[in-house]
């Protein structure tokens, strides 16, 4: 794809000269220390055709993203009694506000905040020990990825342990509902560390693309979960998949989406490609400043809006 | 279109049926009148094909789906300037909440909320008298429908205005923070009467032709809006369209649509067809119950999911 | 008294010269006239013998002040059914919130915000026009502060009507729950007047007597209601009297109170006197600053505490 | 005080035999366990004089209660700097309500409410082990009730600490915002061991004679605090000693007061007597049902109400 390839280019060359560029992650001490230049973009179609810009073989921290992996796996174990205990409401408040939970008994909103992630990740976890439920969840990043030697920053995950107290405050909460299940320790370990994953942009936008073919991975050769799933999960994300910027996404962008804090974007256009950005620096909604611009500079130069052409 | 036809006619039948019919609105007398084994269903696409089912010519009070019509002219009017009034992010709680407005400085979420909507009312209204905007608004429903025959139900507009008292209790809220301008009374007055205009499935489905032709409206022959404005009022739609149902409308619906207490839905599949359904009783977040089955059906039926086949 | 007039004396010259003096409230364009350095001190005890200090015979508005003898009259309308109305519990929010009142059904905390004195004025009304309403709760200030030149002052009422959309909202919103019952712009319109009743640092003194004495006006030479009823006004006034600041208020004076943003309030030491004060600039939530530092003077120097000498 | 003896024999036979007893606290195993049909009720003065009733030597939970003695020691200990953590104002939400928290960026109201008590808690905590905080504030309370028995019920607090996670969430939610400094398990460990010190009304009612008697213990000789520190602890007993019923408490009884889920009343009539009430029914606001109606009997029948006779 020629074309493609010029406006992955182009897209990536404006980013890197743009002097706008949010403000990178500072909550966690790891996080802080990403340089701010950084960007990178990498589009992969159905038929493993690869466009790439920019920093695209620079690992960085996930983060969020790697909700939209465990929502696919604990589905895959639960089926839909994953949605007794978590919403799919997109929440209108940040990404770690507790009072929703309070005025809805413990139940959050929607897998894609902070709360309802941690009870993504509880469900996973029942009936195995810690580190067997972020073995599996590793071992299918690495299948969606295509490479095994996707590891999760041992750095981060222990500097987020250390300062997650809003994320304990979340866990104890619901917990006292009973929508936590295990230890909170546990649950809260595991959380963490699948956050703390490290890929590239050309490791994620290969992960998603079964999300954007109807469920099926063109270049693992067979299916991962169905297409009515697959769409399923492309609609939480359009909804719910920025924090409190997932309207001002699909507004201006069009097409689902999971960011990250690490500055990640991870996007899907269904039947075209799966599309991932990174840049560090944050806009206030918590979502990464030029990956959201790009993107949006991305579908109108090639008109993938699932809204229209 | 055969298929289509027998697809939007087996629905129906089916939809006649059902046992489970929600819950007629209360709220205003004279739509509580409606009878609840109502249904009809209508898929219009660009050549002006028509597939109809049940009650398709049978008028019924659009309610909140006027707002998309309404966030159009007003976009046409003021532009983007539109944006300072009004969010674009969902709610994340009831149609008439004022918890929000508290929160956020006397800014509604989004323009199809109801706070919203009296918004972007009062910004058709500037400069007009209340007569005069609302004569605005009809002529722009006859002329997206095609059918100069569209007129308001005043007996529902009287209604509303005797029962109103949230929504002036929001209105008012609103001016304390001079998001709205004119004087109260008029703004609600024209909102009142807007949403009290009764149209058949027939002319909302024409009406929302333009939404699925990236602002062109085939029928009419000319274009309405731009295209990426008609992305943009659908992207809306997906992830504000059915109060704090929205989520759960997109995860298995898979359209854009707009909903109103009068039972009816609004959805385009952007490049296919404009649909409208119509079943007064309401599930609990105030949305048509068979509606939204319907639109299911059709979306399962079809493949017209903008989430992938 | 000769010490109590020589503390009074004292803590007025303190106020006059000092340079804090907090904000004039600007709301209400009538109010913001109002000169900074005014202040003014005012006590009477049971036996008629006043202490005065500043401007003590300059009117002011006394705004929210008036609430709490429109709790009275109504309380003496309709007894204990007010309370099916209006609740008797701090609010932990500002005057003019109305997140509570979604929250609970329409019901305001307690009648000294302004949603529960609407709704207490609201009672008053019930089948009698405004202007008789509006009479008689004049006629009874006139009463309590034994004085007939009592009056309202019209272009106070008149501003806080042109401007008092915040109000009409909260009007609105309990109209809709049923609270209110009377049409909306009637109670709104006693409500705007009674505020705007005009009134000295002695009237208000003397008006407060009742709650001094159990209920019993001395001055008047009769009961102007049980004691059991003086002892629940006070109580409500200590827990509820100055908006979001009752808790430091009751921490810092320990006297029953009402402010009122013209900058008074009324303060009451059971069995000892009725005490105003006023200086027009308020502190953050909304009380007179040296209102309140001039009450904490004359307990601490006076032993009037209701919570231990 | 041979009529006070009248009294309170009258009431506590008067409370055995109603048949409204409220509901016994069963969110700790421990409490739930508790004979519903018990009550007491112990009354003493400045010279030693008691009146008891009922069990007035039956030991109990003291729970909340402990937060009057965990703010006084605090305030000794770190001064004014205390309410840096922590606010004085009513919540106007129930005792374990986390949203205030968000809003107010980790402050807690006040120091009644768990939050406030948490914060209040750590304070003490702050450079010592959990045992030595623990055992300062046991000291503490077995020289205010002057009896070197009281002690802590082991299984209480290790049923609370198996259950407590909401308590958790509160504690975890104001150590990401800094209000608390010590590790969380620290903190919480001491706050549920206080909150399980068990006492008699006897002790209870005697433990409280400082606060009556301006900071001076008349049965242990000498001052414990200020007069000052003892009415301004008394004015955030009266305004927030109830959690959501403070309001309802000041106007029905009259009196500071600080209530527990184990049934007890601590209440203070300033110059008159300290006084103890237990009966384990609650009342929907969480506070003992027949405590706090027969505080209102007492204080109707003694005309001790702080609010006039």
């Amino acid at each position: 794809m020629p074309d493609l390839d010029r406006i992955v280019k182009d897209i990536a060359e404006e980013m890197r000269a743009r002097p706008d560029r949010g403000t990178v992650a500072s909550y966690i001490p790891e996080l802080a220390r990403v340089d701010p230049q950084a960007f990178g973009l990498v589009v992969i179609d159905g038929d493993g055709r690869v466009a790439a810009g920019g920093d695209a073989d620079s690992p960085f921290s996930i983060q969020s993203i790697s909700k939209v992996f465990t929502l696919t796996l604990a589905l895959g174990m639960v089926g839909d009694r994953l949605w007794r205990r978590v919403g799919r409401e997109p929440s209108g408040s940040p990404f770690n506000s507790i009072v929703q939970l309070e005025r809805e008994n413990g139940i959050p909103r929607n897998p894609f905040i902070n709360a309802g992630a941690i009870a993504v990740t509880d469900l996973i976890l029942s009936g195995h020990q810690p580190r067997e439920a972020l073995g599996e969840i590793l071992r299918f990043m690495q299948f969606v990825a295509q490479d095994n030697s996707i590891a999760i920053d041992e750095r981060v995950a222990a500097s987020e342990k250390r300062t997650g107290f809003r994320n304990a405050a979340l866990a104890n909460y619901m917990r006292s509902f009973n929508v936590i299940e295990n230890p909170v320790d546990y649950t809260l370990g595991v959380y963490f560390h699948h956050c703390a994953i490290a890929m590239t942009c050309r490791q994620l936008a290969t992960a998603g693309l079964f999300l954007a073919y109807s469920g099926h991975h063109p270049l693992a050769g067979h299916s991962v979960i169905s297409a009515e799933r697959a769409r399923r999960i492309n609609a939480i994300m359009l909804t719910c998949g920025h924090y409190d910027g997932s309207g001002d996404f699909a507004y201006r962008v069009g097409l689902p989406g999971k960011s990250g804090v690490g500055g990640g974007i991870l996007a899907v256009a269904p039947g075209k490609a799966s599309i991932c950005v990174w840049s560090p620096g944050l806009d206030a909604a918590g979502n990464s400043h030029l990956g959201r611009i790009a993107l949006e500079m991305l579908v109108k130069r090639t008109g993938w809006s699932i809204f229209g052409v």
